[in-house]
Parts: structure tokens; C-alpha cells; sequence
């Protein structure tokens, strides 16, 4: 269908190759550099009058490079008279700014919302939002997609012996029992507690590990802080060993170190957020969500349903 | 009055704490910083419920981070039910992006006049517009301040003799004009022209400048390549002596090794935009525009007209 068409910016090109390869379109020519003094500069290099752009970009780090540079390319889009304009976020970036958590706080993700809508997107696909309500902050309709049906199928194929899935937090449960119910194994809970203010937390493991294989599930892993005290206290209270995922690999400041040292045997990640080289580990399992992404395009092409793809 | 509240965001700290000083108010309190993976925490750390907010930030570079600062500070206001939200910008980001100058690009400086007012931004106070019609990009009112005034008493201060005063294009005659009323001296003007494609320009100058104190104006200089060829050209046609002056140094890449090494005796700027150290040089001459700022907020305020201060 000529009227389909994709383009890449810069947070996710080899993702976005990917992506154009699975749906088998050549990929948008577009140039996205920097003036001299480091605006974005943009100019889109074949007509689109009338066609349906689908722009791959996450706005990750430095999520607000990644974010202007998505909002003048819509204004460019719109401006060469696309007919609509989707766009697919694997990773949305201030997701975790989604309420007041303090007096007189942004709500940046709300924020991000609207500027996003303004520019004149006309559709959103994403992956795993931090917090599902981001969908209401949009007007236009939002597609989330699932990552956890990726990181089961990699768990499944090693075949390992009595797992059990960790929620790092109580926040995390449901999606713990979506991959659990995958995995057909049980759950359990890390249910931090903090006895006094000023003391240290501790962590308490709500359901049975012993002598198991856990995989802790995250839908972030930032600094890494939660995710490796949780793995040293599962192998603690008795796991045989730890392995860890998530869907976005934010992986900032002492995130790998900490990781490195860390009880977890490997991490597993998608590639909703690029590696860079110093993230890239032993430990460190890339799964790629571009088949995930590209089929979800052509069904929105299709008009056809989004959610069956995790049937 | 304390519902006058004069906030800060990254780019301008100096010119800001001078403004205030200037009205005689404190800094309103906000901590404005980074989260680990490089995303903006805001935190307004005192009450501004019902309060007039005069906001001050130039969208200078890195202009994506002061652009995204400044939304995100402009939510934080609105939620915590800032009564007005007036930005203070000194500089204007993307100015230079305010036409389709080839097909499908976008449209970047009225982009960012919807996102602003979309973030809930109430008014606008600038400083020397690239462009006039960018007023026009916004829906709420925009008070546009000049800086030839501040340039010309420092120049009219040096009582030089017998100047002339230079604009660099056909684009910027207005501007000169005005300095030149200012300074009670004629004007020339820099004429390019390419004889034919692939033969380098040829600098004309329509006027007199021989043996003359030729002073080149421009609103912004950001690699200094047509303010330096200038200054040469006029030396080479018989001026005495060349300065150069401007609203705006943005300054970036070669724009100073070009300045240092031209026939430039002393580049006068403002501090619109901050200059880092590698920008100061004997030659470089900075300007405060914290009255005239300080003024027009106290002006805006009173709802009095801004207009005057240009009598
Ligand atoms: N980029 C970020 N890095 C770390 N914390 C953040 C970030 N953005 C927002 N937050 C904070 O994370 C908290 C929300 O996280 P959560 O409780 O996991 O939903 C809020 O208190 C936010 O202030
Ligand atoms: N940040 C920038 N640095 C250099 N050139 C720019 C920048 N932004 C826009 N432009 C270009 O500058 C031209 C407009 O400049 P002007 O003719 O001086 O108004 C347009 O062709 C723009 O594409």
C-alpha cells in the first residue's frame, strides 16, 4: 500500500530498520540534523501529501532532544499535508511524572500529552506506559502494546526448572501475574517496609521462593536500586537463582554497576531503549519488540484489532 | 505588591537575579534540576496561588533542554494556580525557523508559540524578535522590547567620530535605521550578490564609509561568518575602523575564532544570552538588559505601556 509510509528519527534507528523490514516498506526519506547552534533541523526529502505516516521514535534519554525533535517533525508531517500522522513510541518518556506526588509538582507525562497532540499527531502506539492512565491524558487514540508476552516466550525456550515470578513491588503485581499465568508458575511479592523513618528498609517476600529459580519483572529498570536489593534478598531468603527483566532498559548512573555486582544472573531486556555500548553487559540479553511493533502497524493500517496480538 | 512573583528557570540565572534586583523583589523558591536518566524535576517551593508569575528564561542553547525546562515549569505554575503566567524571554529559540524556506519543513518558531500557550502561558515579554511576524504566532499578548537603545548610548558614550552605521543585509535597514537615528548618523548598507552559481559573493556597499567609524548592527550572531566578511569588506573599502554590535550572541561554532581573527575592533552584545567563558575575549563587550526587563515587568504589571519605554 503506497499510501503507508515510515519514518525514523534519531532516539531508535535500528529498531526502526527493523521495523520497516518486518512490514517490508522502504524507510521515509527524511534528514534530521542540528544547526550550528544545535536546533533541530529537519526537512522531509519525498512527498507525503495524503498518506499515512507512521514515525518511530521513543523519547528516551536525553528525552527532551528526543521529545522536540518528535514534536517539529509532526509540525513538519502536517505541514507537507499528511493525512494522519501515527506515532510509535516504544518507550514514552516522563511516564513516571504522572500525578502530583508533592504540592505544586508538573504532570509532565499530561504535559508531553498535549504537546504532542498540539503539534497534530493523530494516533499513538506504544508499549508497556508506565502508568496505563497516560492513555486518558490523550484526546486521540492510544495503542499499548505488551512486552511481557516477548519476555515469557525467552524465559519459556530456556526451560528452566520451578520458577516463580517476582513483583518488585506491590505496584507491579498485575503484571507479574500476566507472565506468570504465561510461565504457568506461581508469584511473589517484595514487600518493602519501612520499620521507623530514618531506618532502613526491609525487605519482605510475601509467597514461597525456596530453593526456586525467580524472575523478578519490572516495567522500568532506571538506577537499578530496587531490582538488585531485590535479587540479593530473594537469594537471601533462599532462591536457587535470580534473573530480572523488563521492557524498558532506562538504565541511568550506577544502573550497571550496580547490576554487574549484583546476585542477578542475567537481565533481560527489550530494545525499547537503545544500549549503548557502556550498557551492553554479559548479563545484559537484548529481545527485539520489532516484529511486536511492525505487526501492530499493519493492523492499525488494516483498521484491524491491536489487542488480539497478545492472544 | 506580593502577588508580583519573579521566578527563574536555568538559562539566565544572572540576568535574572539582576531583574529582580532591579523591581526589588526576592527570587521566587523552585528547584529546577535533573532526574538520574536526564528527564527535568520541578518543585515550586512556595505558594503562588492567585499571583501574577513572571517567569524568565531565554530559549537559548542547549535550546531543546530550556525550551522543555520552560514547559514543564509553565504546567507547574498553572497546577499550582499561578493567577497569570508571563514569560520573560530574552531570547527567542527558533526564531529563525519561521517560514517554510524550502517544501516540507516545518514551521519550528510557531511550533513553540503553540506549545508555550498550550502549556498555559498568559503573556509574552521578548526582546528583538528575528522576525516581527513571530508575534503574530501567538494567541495571547506578546510585548516585543528593543535592544538599540541599550546599544546605541554605549556607543554614543564613546562620542567616536564621524560613524556610519553598517547593516549587513537588506533584511536588517529597519534596525539600522533606528540606531542611526539614535546616533544622528547616516547609514550603508552590505549588499551580497553571487555574479553567477558556484562564484563566491562580491560585497558591495551602498553608501559612504570611507574613512569612517563603521558600526555593523544585526539581531543575532551565531557563526559570525556575514558579520566578519562585512567588518573585512568595509576595512578593504576605506573604513577607519570597524565595530560590530548585536542583540543576541548566540555565538556557536567558528563564531569566535572568526571574530578574533577579523578586522573587528570590539563586538558589543547583550546578555540576552549567556556568555560562557569560552565566548568572553577582550574584544567581547557585554550589555545588561536587566532594566529594560525589569521595567517591563513592572510596566506589564501596573498594566501600563510598555511601548514607551522606547521614548
Ligand atoms: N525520570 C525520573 N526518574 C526518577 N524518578 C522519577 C522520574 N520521573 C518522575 N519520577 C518520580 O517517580 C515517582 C513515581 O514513580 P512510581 O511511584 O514508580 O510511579 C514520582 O515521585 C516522581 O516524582
Ligand atoms: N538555528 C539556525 N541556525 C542557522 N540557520 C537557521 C537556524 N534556524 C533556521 N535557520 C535557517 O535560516 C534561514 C532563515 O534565516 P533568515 O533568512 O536570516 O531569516 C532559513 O533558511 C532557516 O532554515
Amino acid at each position: 500500500d503506497p499510501s503507508l509510509r515510515v519514518f525514523t528519527l534519531n532516539s531508535n534507528k535500528g529498531l526502526a530498520n527493523e521495523i520497516t523490514e518486518h512490514i517490508g516498506v522502504p524507510m521515509g526519506k527524511s534528514s534530521v540534523t542540528r544547526f550550528s547552534d544545535g536546533e533541530v533541523q529537519i526537512n522531509i526529502e519525498e512527498s507525503i501529501r495524503g498518506c499515512d505516516v507512521y514515525l518511530i521514535q521513543s523519547t528516551s534519554a536525553p528525552a527532551n532532544e528526543h521529545i522536540m525533535e518528535l514534536l517539529i517533525m509532526i509540525d513538519a508531517l502536517k505541514r507537507a499535508s499528511a493525512r494522519t500522522i501515527n506515532l510509535v513510541m516504544p518507550y514514552y518518556g516522563y511516564a513516571r511524572q504522572d500525578r502530583k506526588a508533592r504540592a505544586r509538582e508538573p504532570i509532565t507525562a499530561k504535559l508531553v500529552a498535549n504537546l504532542i497532540e498540539k503539534a497534530g499527531a493523530t494516533r499513538v502506539v506504544t508499549l508497556d506506559l508506565h502508568a496505563t492512565q497516560i492513555q486518558g491524558f490523550f484526546d486521540i487514540p492510544v495503542d499499548q502494546l505488551m512486552g511481557v508476552p516477548i519476555l515469557a516466550d525467552y524465559f519459556s525456550q530456556k526451560e528452566l526448572d520451578d520458577i516463580v515470578i517476582v513483583s518488585p513491588d506491590h505496584g507491579g503485581v498485575v503484571r507479574a501475574r500476566k507472565m506468570a499465568d504465561r510461565l504457568k508458575a506461581p508469584i511473589a511479592i517484595i514487600d518493602k517496609r519501612r520499620p521507623k523513618p530514618n531506618v532502613s528498609e526491609v525487605m519482605n517476600i510475601v509467597g514461597n521462593i525456596e530453593g526456586k529459580t525467580a524472575i523478578i519483572i519490572d516495567d522500568i529498570i532506571d538506577t537499578a536500586g530496587t531490582i538488585t536489593l531485590a535479587a540479593n534478598a530473594l537469594v537471601e531468603h533462599g532462591a536457587k537463582e535470580v534473573y530480572a527483566c523488563c521492557t524498558h532498559p532506562v538504565l541511568s548512573g550506577p544502573a550497571m554497576e550496580r547490576i554487574n555486582n549484583s546476585k542477578i544472573k542475567e537481565l533481560v531486556v527489550t530494545n525499547s531503549i537503545v544500549l549503548d555500548d557502556e550498557k551492553k553487559s554479559e548479563k545484559v540479553t537484548e529481545l527485539s519488540v520489532a516484529a511486536l511493533m511492525g505487526e501492530a502497524i499493519i493492523r492499525v493500517h488494516e483498521h484491524a484489532s491491536v489487542s488480539t496480538l497478545f492472544d
